[in-house]
């Protein structure tokens, strides 16, 4: 059986669910995303995800195309209609339709679009052995903060890890900050503390992000939010996280291995407490 | 009649014209575009043109879709679908659809979209009485010179330029360097030099702009490349180059009126040469 999409208030089979090839996404990048799990029915900080698209939404001046409630109810009935257990799903919210210029003087009605998709197996092999890094000049716009759909320098990171035979690339600004990867936060332990960067224009707050600092907190593990390096004394483990993988290892950045190449106590700790975290939120 | 869109290897009436969802023009931004103006039958600079997509494509490991001789063909079939006397012709190409991530491991079949509208009128306003502008500080990513469809810091851009009633915005660096408009190159004159920012990660190399430093220089006017600011003594005029408006006269710079706010005489001329040589290219 197909799957099915919600475009524009119809649901479709997404094998032949289409935009206009003038939508403002399509040919300006302007518009925003949100990608959300949802365990056996349960969805993952729903309210979180769609608080933050609308947030990306007035950060581009482009109104949300219904209520939160209303953007709830199509996500839940695109989730439904798709007979998945666990699955991910995608919102993106554009500008809308419009012969191309820069900016149409009128206002547009908004495009949204939900697709949702299996989620991706757990990646058992990182969570065991830890995922490769490097590290890349950032290149991005200076609004990292905007969930937007302008992801190309994302993309091109990504394609320059894999030719490098890596699993994610580390943004790092000119004062050598590890900023956050190119689809995931990036984490560290620096003398038993969890460390990472502020939100700030150069990150995205990701949800998980800031669950496993909560998490640490309440199970005694010091945090800080601060700008920090690669090469600073007493960096013994280092993390990436996103919404489809919890926290992941990351065991070795360009040629230097983090410790002895191996996950380390911290970051065992805080996947098992997010892992039941979900698990918990996502049951009751 | 309707406009007739080429998608594909199709031609279909534009109101119709779709792509995928999961295209990732759509999702991720991940393409590049040119826009080419044809007056009567006749491409201005589509070689040019077309060559720019084949860097742009490059710039991203992204292959062009079919040679530039087929493209070329592609691109006046459409035109000529289209029965317009003088037209916009707008190239779009991405790396085509795949279930969304932000890298898909293997090779996929580049989406091709090319739409044909009736190029704007002459803004003759402008052009007799000169643009506003606004300087915005540059908080697009470091790879300008590629013409990618990752436009929202322009859309935002050109969208705060209306919102404050002028026409164009101008992206100013650290240095206060005017970089270029948010579709527009920008041209000034310095103690009567043509003076624009040189070619490199900030700006993207307009055919325009080349142009019009062409004829400048075969007009005895002198043309330096380098970085400049709008408080330089001897700045006497401004202007801004586009594929659509040959260049225009710029005025009014946030609330500085530039000279007497009136039109100078090396942007008119130039203007007049512009349009004598687009006139002559395209006739011949």
């Amino acid at each position: 059986m197909s799957l099915i999409a919600y475009v524009n208030g119809e649901f479709l089979p997404i094998e032949s669910a289409t935009v206009h090839i003038e939508d403002r996404g399509f040919q300006f990048a302007d518009g925003v995303y949100e990608v959300v799990a949802c365990y056996d029915g349960r969805f993952f900080e729903l309210n979180a995800h769609l608080q933050r698209l609308q947030r990306s939404c007035e950060s581009i001046q482009l109104p949300l195309p219904f209520s939160l409630e209303r953007m709830e109810s199509i996500v839940r009935e695109t989730y439904t209609l798709n007979n998945l257990d666990d699955a991910m799903v995608y919102i993106q919210v554009t500008r809308g339709v419009a012969p191309r210029i820069h900016m149409p003087a009128g206002a547009l009605t908004p495009t949204l679009v939900v697709t949702v998709r299996p989620l991706p197996e757990v990646d058992e092999e990182k969570a065991l052995f830890g995922a490769h890094a490097i590290t890349l000049a950032d290149i991005r716009w200076k609004r990292c903060d905007i969930k937007s759909i302008a992801l190309l320098a994302s993309v091109l990171a990504k394609q320059e890890a894999m030719h490098r035979g890596a699993h994610e690339a580390f943004w790092t600004n000119e004062q050598r900050h590890v900023l956050e990867g190119s689809s995931t936060n990036i984490l560290a332990v620096i003398n038993g503390t969890l460390t990472t960067h502020p939100q700030d224009h150069q990150i995205l707050g990701g949800i998980t992000r800031d669950l496993a600092l909560r998490l640490a907190r309440e199970h005694d593990i010091p945090t800080e939010e601060r700008p920090w390096c690669l090469d600073e004394p007493g960096l013994s483990e280092c993390m990436m996280s996103s919404t489809t993988n919890a926290v992941l290892p990351v065991v070795r950045i360009d040629d230097m291995p983090i410790a002895d190449e191996q996950p380390g106590p911290v970051t065992k700790q805080l996947r098992e407490l997010l892992l039941h975290e979900i698990s918990a939120m996502c049951s009751s």
